[in-house]
C-alpha cells in the first residue's frame, strides 16, 4: 500500500509499505476513506516531538470502512464505515476508568506517533471497540473526519475545561482549526460575548461568520479592547489556542477574577506565570490534551446539525496529491486554507 | 484606647487612637476580646503591601464583644460575642452574590489594610451582618480566633480549590500555619496519601501528630520520595502554602496526570510555569483569596469536635506584650512558634 512517511526532518514523501495486518485480540485495520493534517504533524515534520521516530506513518485523523478485526473486537465488523479517534483507549486502565484516556497505559496519541498512523491506505487500529466510531447520517463524511481530533480537542480541552457558562464572556486567542472549532462549539453553553482574537484576518472573518460577538486582531491593543468591551474586568473565559509565550502572557492580562484559562496550545518552551499578580484573583489555569470522551456527543451534535463546522474544510485533494496537501496546510494563511481534506 | 500600628517599615508601634464609632449604619464596633497576628501583617511590616498605608491600625483577625451596632443591622446585637471574618462583605454586590466575597466591591480584605483593624482595643467592622460570626459553645474562644482567617483560608484555598478526593493523595508543601491548617481540614475528604513537605523538623512532628502519613523535608530529594510513595505518579493534589518560586517549581514536578495544583502562597514575584512538560498532564492550576465562604460550616466542625486545630496555639500574650508577640511570630522557628494568641 502506499504511505506517507517522515522519513527526515521537513521532509513527508510517499514510500509502498505493506499492508497491516491484525496482530493482537482487539485490533481492527480499516482501509482509509478519509484523511486530514493535523499542526502536529507539521511539529513532527520540524522535529519538535522527540518520541516519534523517522520511517513513521504519519497520521491520526480520518474515516474509513473496517477491513479485518480481531477475535476480541465486538462493536465493529467487517464492511462497517468508522471514524477513527486520535485517541487509543484499551478502555479498561486506570486512566481510561477515569475518564483521561489521553494517558491511557496503551494507547493515548499513538497513531502516527508511536505506531503508524492513518495517512495511508490501511492502519491497524488497536483497541477497536474503544478507538472507533460508527459514522452517522446526518453529516457529510468529511465533516466527520474532524470528530477524529479537532473538534473534541476544541470541545473538551477548550469548552469545557474553560467552564463556559450561559451569559459568560470568552476569549479565543489563536484562529486556527481548533480556535475555530471553539468558537463554533463554545455557542453550545450560550456565552454572551465571543471574542476571537488572532492575526490572520481571513480567520478572524471566518470567526466572525462562525458567531464569534467580536473579532480583534492579535497585538498591542488588544488588552485595551477587551477591556472596553467588559467593562474593564476581563473575560471569564479565556482559551490559549496559540502554544506560544505571547499569548500565554495575553491570557493572564486577560482573564477576569473568579475566571479560567484553558491552555490547548502545545507550548515547546516554558512561559511565565505571573503568580504575583494572579494569587489573589480565585482563577483556574487549565492544561489538557484530549480523552475524546466527548467524540459520541458531537457527532450526534453532527449528526442533528446543531454544530455546522463544514466551512472549515477549504481544500481537498487525493492521497496522490498529499505532499500538496502538506505544502497547502503549511502555508495555511497565504491559501485561506483551515483545514485539508485527503480523499483515497 | 490602645492599638498597634504601622508607622514605619519593620516597626509595629502601641498607640493611643480615638475609639471607633458607627460610620455607616450597617457597622458594628466590637470591643476585642482576643486577636492574633498573621503572615500577612508581617509582609505590610517589611513594605511589601503597598496597598496599606502607614498609620495603619493592623489585624484581620479575633473575637469580641458587640459594642455598638448601626441601625440596619439586623443579624447581631449588643453584647453578642463574634468572629470578626478577615473579609468584609456587603453581601449584594455581584461578587459577593457569586460566591467570591474575597472581591466584595465594598469589602473583601479590608480590616487592617485599607481601614483601621482587630490589633485594637476597639475595631470598626463594615458589613457587620456578612462579616461577623456568632461564636459556637464547642470550642474556646482561642480557636475559634482562627476561624476569622487561617482555618477558612486552608480549607477553601487549599483543600476545596485543590478538589481533594476520598482515597487521592496529597502533598502540602510549607508547614506555616496555613499548611498545618490544610493539614488538618484535608482530613475531611478522606485521602488516602497525606504529605507534608516543610523545612522546620518541628512542622513536621506537628504535622504529623495532626495525621499527615508522610513528612519530608524541603529539599533536593523531596521529588524522589513522593515518587516512591506514588509508584512514581506523583500526587493528585499539591497545595502550595509557602509562596516562592522554589516552592511552586516543586508543585510542578510532583503533580500527577489530571492532578491540581492549589496556590495558597502569597507570591512577591512572577514563577517559571513549564507549560512544555505540563500542556497534555491534564492539570489544573489554582489560585485564590479567601472568601470566607466556608466560616460557619468550619464553626461547625469546631463546635462538633470534628476538627480540633488547639495545638496550633503555642503561644498567649496579652495586647500589652503585644511587641513581645510579633517578635516571637516573626522568629517562629526559633520559638517552636505556630499562632500566637492576643488576650485583651
Amino acid at each position: 500500500m502506499k504511505a506517507l512517511v517522515f522519513t527526515a526532518t521537513g521532509q513527508p514523501t510517499i514510500e509502498q509499505r505493506p499492508r497491516p495486518t491484525i496482530v493482537a485480540a482487539t485490533d481492527a485495520v480499516v482501509k482509509m476513506v478519509k484523511t486530514t493534517i493535523c499542526g502536529t504533524d507539521l511539529h513532527i515534520l520540524k522535529g519538535d516531538v522527540a518520541t516519534c521516530n523517522m520511517g513513521r506513518i504519519l497520521g491520526h485523523e480520518g474515516t474509513g470502512v473496517v477491513d479485518a478485526v480481531g477475535a476480541n473486537v465486538t462493536r465493529f465488523k467487517v464492511g462497517d464505515r468508522v471514524i477513527i479517534s486520535c485517541i487509543t483507549s484499551c478502555s479498561s486502565c486506570e486512566f481510561c476508568r477515569r475518564g483521561l484516556a489521553s494517558h491511557c497505559e496503551d494507547g493515548g496519541w499513538v497513531l502516527g506517533h508511536t505506531i503508524d498512523g492513518t495517512q495511508a491506505e490501511y492502519v491497524r487500529t488497536p483497541h477497536a471497540d474503544g478507538s472507533l466510531h460508527h459514522l452517522v447520517k446526518g453529516a457529510s463524511e468529511e465533516v466527520q473526519v474532524m470528530c477524529s481530533d479537532v473538534l473534541p480537542t476544541a470541545f473538551e480541552c477548550g469548552v469545557l475545561n474553560g467552564r463556559i457558562k450561559p451569559g459568560s464572556s470568552v476569549a479565543i486567542i489563536g484562529g486556527g482549526p481548533v480556535g475555530l472549532c471553539v468558537t463554533i462549539t463554545a455557542q453550545l453553553y450560550a456565552p454572551l460575548k465571543l471574542i476571537m482574537i488572532t492575526r490572520d484576518t481571513n480567520r478572524l472573518r471566518i470567526a466572525k461568520d462562525l458567531g464569534a460577538t467580536h473579532c480583534i486582531g492579535f497585538g498591542p491593543n488588544a488588552v485595551k479592547e477587551v477591556m472596553e468591551l467588559t467593562g474593564g474586568r476581563g473575560v471569564d473565559t479565556v482559551i490559549e489556542a496559540a502554544g506560544v509565550p505571547a499569548t500565554f502572557e495575553l491570557c493572564q492580562e486577560l482573564v477576569a477574577v473568579g475566571g479560567t484559562i484553558a491552555n490547548l496550545g502545545v507550548h515547546g518552551c516554558k512561559v511565565d506565570l505571573h503568580l504575583d499578580k494572579l494569587w489573589h484573583k480565585n482563577i483556574v489555569i487549565a492544561t489538557s490534551l484530549i480523552d475524546a470522551v466527548s467524540t459520541g456527543t458531537l457527532l450526534k451534535l453532527l449528526d442533528s446539525g446543531k454544530i455546522k463546522p463544514d466551512v472549515l474544510l477549504t481544500h481537498t485533494f487525493s492521497f496522490t496529491e498529499i505532499l500538496d496537501a502538506y505544502s497547502t496546510f503549511a502555508a495555511a494563511a497565504l491559501h485561506n486554507a483551515v483545514k485539508v481534506v485527503i480523499n483515497f
